[in-house]
C-alpha cells in the first residue's frame, strides 16, 4: 500500500524549463551575428554537460555555462555589456514568479490528508527553497529534500530517513531519468507525467526503460490513479 | 546537559575563505591596470552584497560577481579571456582538496562517541557536499543540515526536526554572526573559534554582543572545554 508519494518540482509541479528557454532565446539572439540557432544551441549543451561536475544543476551554473559558451563562440570577442544582459536576464529568471502547472495545487491538495507527501527536487538549495515559498504549497508537503543528484542511492537515503519501504513509496515527475528510473529501480512506484520540454540533458532513450511505471498526460489525472492502486 | 554538538564547516572543520581570498588576488590583478586594489575589493563587497539575494553563498554566486564588478569597474572593456580567467579560477576553487584546520580531525573523532555530532553549514549544496566527502569527516557526523541560511529561525527548525532542546545543544563555529548570536538567543550555547580570515559580510561589531559563549584559540581546546561543561 502506498503510504508516502514524493513530487518533484520543477516541470512536474511548477513551470521552470520554459523560463530557461526563455532566456536561451535571449542568449541565441546575442549570438546570432556569429553562429546559427542549432549550432549556439549545441555548444551550450556541451559545455554545460561539462561544468555539471563543477556547477551542478540550477540558473548560476547556467548562467556561467552561457559567458563560457558566449566567450567561446566569438573567440572572446563578446563585449562586457553582452555578458551584463545574461547576468541580468538570470537574476530576472531567479526573481520570477512560480507558476504552478494546471491542477498542481488541486492534487497535492487532495492527497495531503491522506498520504505522506514529500517535494523530492535536485537543484540549487537557495532556487528551490524560494521557489517552494512562492509556489504557496510547502505547508501541503510532510518534508522537503533538496538533493544535488537523484539515483537510486539518493533515494534510498530519503525512505530511509523518512522510515519508508519502497514498496509504499510513489514518486511523480516528468523526468524518466531523474523521476522514475531509480525508484523503479528501488522497488517503488512511480508516475511519470511528462512536460512539454525537457532539458536535452534529462532525455533518455525510451527503448532502454523497462516501462514499469504509469503516464498520466496530466497532473489532475493522479488522484484517480493513486485511488485505483 | 549537552548532548548535541553541532559543528559549522567552512573555515571551523576546513580551510575555505583562504581559497576565495587566492581567486581574489587574481581579480584584483585582472583589473590592476584600471582600479587600486581597495578600490576593487570595495566594489567587489558591494556586487556581492547586492547579489545575495539573487545567489547565496558560495563559488557560483563569486564568480558572477566578480564577473559583473569587472564589467562595472572597466566600463564594459574586460575581454573576454579575462572573463574566462575568473570562470576558470573559480573551477579550480571547486575542485581543489579539503583542507582541515588543525586538529579538526581530533576533535571530532574524540566526541563522535559521546555526543551527537551535527554538520550544520550555510551555502551551495553541491559545493558543501563535495567538500564534506573529500573531507573525509562525513562518517563521523550523525546528521548534516545544509541551508540557505543561518538564523534563529533555522537553527530552531534544525532543533526541532532532530529533537534536541536548546539547553542541551552546544554550536562551534568560526562565525559570530552565523553560528554563534542565533545559537544563544535561542538558550542554547556556542563556542567561537575565530578564523584568521574573515569575510567582511560576516563580520560583526563585537560591541553588540553579550559575549555570553566561550571563545577558543584552537579546535583543539573544545574537548576539554566540552568536559568541563
Amino acid at each position: 500500500m502506498v503510504t508516502t508519494i514524493g513530487f518533484d518540482a520543477d516541470d512536474t509541479l511548477w513551470h521552470n524549463e520554459n523560463l530557461f528557454a526563455d532566456v536561451q532565446v535571449l542568449f541565441r539572439q546575442l549570438l546570432a551575428q556569429y553562429h546559427s540557432a542549432e549550432w549556439i544551441d549545441r555548444k551550450l549543451l556541451d559545455v554545460e554537460r561539462r561544468n555539471l561536475e563543477y556547477f551542478g544543476y540550477g540558473a548560476k551554473g547556467f548562467a556561467l555555462s552561457m559567458i563560457e559558451t558566449a566567450i567561446e563562440l566569438t573567440e572572446g570577442r563578446v563585449t562586457g555589456a553582452e555578458i551584463q544582459r545574461i547576468v541580468d536576464a538570470v537574476k530576472s529568471l531567479l526573481k520570477g514568479p512560480t507558476n504552478l502547472l494546471e491542477g498542481a495545487r488541486e492534487t497535492v491538495s487532495a492527497l495531503t490528508n491522506s498520504h505522506r507527501l514529500l517535494l523530492i527536487t535536485k537543484g540549487d538549495l537557495l532556487e528551490q527553497e524560494a521557489k517552494l515559498v512562492r509556489s504557496g504549497l510547502a505547508d501541503l508537503f510532510h518534508g522537503v529534500e533538496i538533493i544535488s543528484e537523484k539515483n537510486t542511492d539518493s533515494y534510498r537515503r530519503i525512505l530511509a530517513k523518512h522510515g519508508v519501504k519502497a514498496q509504499e513509496f510513489l514518486m511523480v515527475g516528468n523526468s524518466v531519468r531523474s523521476d522514475i528510473l531509480p525508484v523503479v529501480e528501488l522497488g517503488g512506484q512511480a508516475v511519470h507525467v511528462p512536460y512539454h520540454l525537457t532539458w536535452a540533458h534529462e532525455v533518455v532513450d525510451s527503448s532502454s526503460s523497462a516501462q514499469s511505471f504509469a503516464t498520466l498526460a496530466r497532473l489532475g489525472d493522479l488522484v484517480a490513479h493513486v485511488k485505483n492502486l
